[in-house]
């Protein structure tokens, strides 16, 4: 059985296909949010915390960091304000982090300085990326996530990516890392722009179990990008990648909507025994009100019992 | 490709694994409804017309049409009833109907009356019923639901389960009934007594999809029986079933969690082309407000793209 472990400084985290599905918060990233960008170029970790703080309340089981405040010079700036960030956070919250960087010197940094087992995200099936990365994987002996693209892009042929991701456990067992400690993302396509994008992945997500025999992972609400109520897509999303294998997703755990789907999905995969993640979460759960999202407060709540009731009644009357 | 056709008067629908999921509304059943049984017995339809009209708002596909008002003496009463119903049913709204009676000559009135191409719910594996029902299938030329249980109940083990599927399959070819004409229930089990009663499910699914290439369904709620917000547990089912190969289920249209899961799961299984029915539902769509449901306006509704931005940048970086 495939088991990635991940740990904080006193709590350890298994990955796989028969535990709780890792949610790695997506929230602490400066990419795309200027104003986070420019208050942690400037000091500033407030809204670093924060976002540390409700993630880790709202049920996320690993956070994501990333200090890329600027494209214009990384190599210069990154490394250590990666670390300035990492150490913050892991002062903070005690969950296990994934070191989130392009520059290869600011994932060395940081891992120097990572209390516990962190992953490391990412490294790619480009010739460079794996020379830089893999070693430090090794030295570090922590866990990588794999992205399926090489230097030729992002294939939309769910093949070639199938292939770059066996590339790369192949090239990191040449450097004596197992595949458990391979992480892999098979790219998700948004939805909107390919309709062939979910069947694509629950494949890979197949054939990544089965014939390599790797955790997996995805920037999950890529999916429903473009598109209207995106939540709607993501928690649709969520259960069909489960079910079809995935095992983490970086993702926004301060979603009501998708954490539901979460937790739903652990229970149904088995991977919440006695159903106590979800009751504890739901027992006092309220259903919405008619206008509320949409929601109506229609049948009553007994109404799904109905239908067991008539086969069983059905079967006695012969 | 497996392809089992349904009408109404003037409307066909396809059940198969390229299909929108199907929707079979499940409110027309007095089974545990005491006061609709009263109505019906009394000779009033109004909650069956209401029932009828709002899961054809909601969404329904196919209704179902269940007149079992009583226990006592099914058989004196229930076929001139089901003809009744029926008749009021599909005067009223033009979808295919499901004829849902454990009484055979109730099944087979409403046959009589039945305009278009209905679904006969159900026959089980147990002789009788199969020397019943299976005559009744080939003599009218319609589908029928076959749940996977026989003389020895309902195994808990999905293996015992598939070989009743097997069996019935096997028993209409002797009557010259296709595959593609029995819709088989694998019968779900509550997750709250059995564990593994989702991961039994959708193994099965897979199995009865590729080995017997048979459609399948559901009663759908049945998975969340005895635990809160049954209703989230449903939503989650929901997309893992069609991701296992499921091509419709019984199931209440009137509840838009749901409904929004077996949307989402459409897009995603690549059966709502250009994501239009999503759009078509969803494109004014508000999010909900904090403190309903559970749900708060936290991220920017932007938050989402992040990530793929994160990714597409950090390789533009090298």
């Amino acid at each position: 059985m495939t088991r990635t472990i991940v740990a904080s400084a006193s709590k350890e985290v298994v990955i796989g296909f028969d535990q709780p599905f890792c949610v790695i918060g997506e929230r602490i990233n400066p990419t795309g949010r200027k104003k986070l960008a420019a208050e942690m170029e400037a000091g500033n970790f407030e809204t670093v915390k924060k976002d540390a703080l409700e993630q880790v309340a709202a049920g996320a089981t690993m956070l994501d960091v990333n200090a890329g405040v600027t494209a214009v010079d990384p190599n210069a700036t990154e490394p250590a304000l990666l670390v300035q960030t990492l150490e913050i956070v892991q002062d903070l919250v005690d969950v296990p982090l994934s070191i989130d960087s392009s520059v290869s010197a600011a994932i060395e940094a940081a891992l120097k300085v990572a209390k516990g087992r962190p992953l490391i995200n990412s490294v790619t099936g480009e010739e460079e990326k794996l020379e830089a990365i893999l070693p430090l994987v090794k030295k570090y002996d922590v866990p990588v996530v794999a992205i399926s693209n090489d230097e030729t892009g992002i294939s939309e042929d769910p093949d070639v990516r199938f292939e770059v991701a066996r590339k790369i456990v192949r090239h990191a067992a040449d450097y004596g890392i197992p595949a458990h400690d391979i992480v892999v993302d098979p790219l998700v396509m948004p939805i909107g722009a390919m309709g062939t994008a979910g069947k694509q992945v629950f494949a890979l997500l197949r054939r990544l179990r089965d014939e390599l025999k790797v955790n997996t992972t995805c920037g999950l609400s890529n999916i429903s990008f473009g598109i209207p109520h995106r939540h709607g897509i993501n928690a649709g999303f969520i259960p069909m990648v489960i079910g079809a294998g995935m095992t983490s997703a970086i993702m926004n755990p301060c979603r009501p909507q998708e954490m539901e789907a979460v937790r739903a999905a652990n229970v149904l995969n088995g991977t919440d025994p006695n159903c106590q993640t979800w009751i504890m979460t739901y027992r006092d759960h309220k259903p919405a009100m008619a206008g509320a999202d949409g929601a109506v407060a229609a049948a009553p709540a007994a109404a799904g019992g109905r239908r067991r009731g008539g086969r069983e009644a059905r079967r006695a009357q012969g």
